[in-house]
């Protein structure tokens, strides 16, 4: 039976999942639990001394993605308020328009707002294909946009294949009819470089906990002059565009995970891309008829997405557990679906493949050593699968 | 210059705006940080613990409020986002209604997210006025119930005064005419019992942070059977109710904190109300002018709320402060304002005292010498100030 205190014993390869909190921000948030507890926006020199924290944590994540100004940033809950405010805030700003650009292949988060958008016929919404390699269909892309769009909103890095998207392109489009350019950055932050003012965003989603920060805080970036309507309401926390007492020791946290992503990010993340590289060719070697997923020319270095013929990923997983060896197949959000992710589809990946998608994501702490006990079980256990599939084939007809 | 390091050397009278985090609730969350810290949702063995941990949180927060179900635990970032849940939720599914009753005395981020409802057109908002004790007008509240109230949302206990509206009451008279009955418990919460099955209620607001629980975290209870209609969308989370990676650390945090609330309730609230009280009839006694704000006999056991005469707050808070005292005037969510606050003109306190109004909360953690401390230097502050208010006024003659 697995136990978490021998979580260091396992190949932990589902960082795009989550990550473990570093301990330099363990160590950073403990005197705001402890002492620097007050809320940020009481007036006394107690609540000073805690915005004086939350203010410096601002100042590390502008500098993580490139903002010109702390006031830009918007300190939320995370990920997926961070997506839904942007989705609901530029369609709520941008008056006298009313349709939404989005790629297939967003988080669930961006998917399910503009879902509902369209059920209750608040908006009109395009998603844009992409090819098989997860690369958006520049051309439907152009085509879609018009005066009538509010927002596009695309994904800086593919969670599931980690393929990245041409921002900058994207953005530039955009703003020819108009519309604002969110981006959801989750997953690229702290991977690969970002850069707000070269990019041209005007909206960006980050969280913490997936570059070793906590859990339950993120940001949201609106540039400067960009009009905002906030999706929680109440006191004038954040300049009055995200009410609620400020979580600041999780925003302390965030803040040195920041800035400790973005001083790892020269050294760390071509170190990650190699162990990423070995365990994606040694694969390819070994098991007979698997596929990687999505463009490798541009990819974020931590993440392999390979697809296994005729085996399901579910049950590549329990036999990657049994070896305590961590992986997933698609996103968090939606485990436990039956359904292949929508990723995949989009992609149309091959019938033979679809359902044998699995994703291993690797951070930081991960090593060579890890890469080295995946391949010991990972050929044997594609092998035993797909022997059994082709058994049970036989025995159908 | 105040300094965090030396919190343990204030006076900490300003709970009702935040709690220090409890020494067993920081021990409490520290292994999911760092061994426990697997995405929740994820399907291998690692997530599975951290979901079993997010379950043991979920029944110690039932407990606390006394709901039958743990399904009717629905996690969220704290109380501003289960307030703004509540209202938003009730309005979109109780169709073919468009009114919602909240009382003139509501915290922030109840009346903004009404006050926005009513400037786009989508509901009509009746706020029942209170009496000088602060006790809701009741004869109002039941006249202005109709077939078009779609919710009513009404506090358990008011943040600045303390007082304590009839919930099971109201519960009742909301739902003869159909209603949904809204209540924002976060004050009351870990202070008085709360029993959301014997009040009747069907939405309820609590925070961890208000109870020696970590910031950030929050729930929103919703009884099984009423319908409900998510604020942020995304993954399959909280049932579908509360997309974005479980907050694990936090709601692990936050459910060691209601235990521990409603363990310390019987012995410690009335060892509370007793340092309250003597602060109240001490200061009554010594400052000539104060006076209580908010009827004595139905308060919150942990809050004081008494205003000095001809005196401003932030004076006597500026004082109090260079004694290390830290108390507060109105809530941290509208500090900074110049106005007195919305609770004080609602109970229209008199003009000679609406701008001297100061708030001391009490926590588990004050003690006697606490009181001696404030009882030391506050009559003294009353006096300088009041002698200088009639110097000024003398002088504009």
């Amino acid at each position: 039976m697995a136990n978490f205190r021998h979580a260091h014993a396992w190949v932990y390869l589902d960082n795009n999942a989550t990550t473990r909190v570093d301990e330099r921000v363990v160590e950073a948030m403990l005197p705001v639990f402890r002492d620097n507890f007050a809320n940020p926006s009481s007036a006394h020199a107690l609540g000073g001394l805690a915005a004086d924290a939350v203010r410096v944590a601002r100042g590390q994540v502008r500098l993580l993605i490139g903002a010109a100004f702390e006031k830009e940033i918007v300190f939320t809950s995370g990920g997926s308020e961070s997506n839904n405010t942007a989705i609901l805030s530029a369609l709520e700003t941008q008056t006298g328009r009313d349709e939404i650009v989005i790629s297939a292949v967003e988080h669930p988060s961006i998917l399910s707002v503009c879902a509902h958008l369209e059920k209750s016929g608040r908006a009109k919404i395009h998603r844009i294909p992409v090819d098989r390699g997860g690369n958006l269909d520049i051309e439907i892309f152009r085509s879609t946009l018009s005066e009538r769009t509010a927002l596009v909103s695309c994904q800086w890095a593919n969670n599931e294949t980690g393929v990245i998207f041409p921002v900058q392109m994207l953005a530039t489009m955009a703003h020819e009819v108009g519309a604002l350019f969110h981006c959801d950055a989750v997953q690229a932050a702290g991977k690969i470089a970002i850069d707000v003012q070269s990019a041209g965003v005007d909206l960006l989603t980050v969280t913490a906990h997936k570059l070793h920060g906590p859990k339950g805080v993120g940001a949201l970036y609106v540039r400067d002059g960009v009009r905002f309507a906030p999706l929680i309401r109440g006191g004038r926390q954040e300049r009055g565009r995200r009410a609620g007492t400020e979580n600041s020791a999780a925003i302390v946290g965030f803040g040195v995970a920041a800035e400790l992503a973005a001083e790892a990010l020269p050294d760390q993340m071509p170190r990650i891309a190699g162990l990423r590289d070995r365990l994606e060719l040694e694969t390819l070697r070994l098991v007979p008829g698997s596929i990687p997923i999505g463009s490798k020319s541009n990819r974020l270095p931590n993440t392999l997405n390979i697809a296994f013929e005729d085996a399901e990923a579910d049950s590549i997983l329990l036999l990657l557990e049994r070896a305590s060896i961590a992986a997933s197949s698609g996103s968090a959000c939606t485990a436990g679906s039956m359904e292949p992710s929508h990723v995949l589809r989009a992609m149309r990946v091959p019938f033979s493949h679809l359902r044998g998608a699995v994703r291993f994501s690797f951070s930081r702490e991960n090593t060579e050593d890890d890469v080295d006990r995946v391949l010991n079980v990972l050929p044997q256990i594609a092998d035993e699968l797909q022997a059994r599939s082709t058994l049970l084939e036989a025995a159908c007809d």
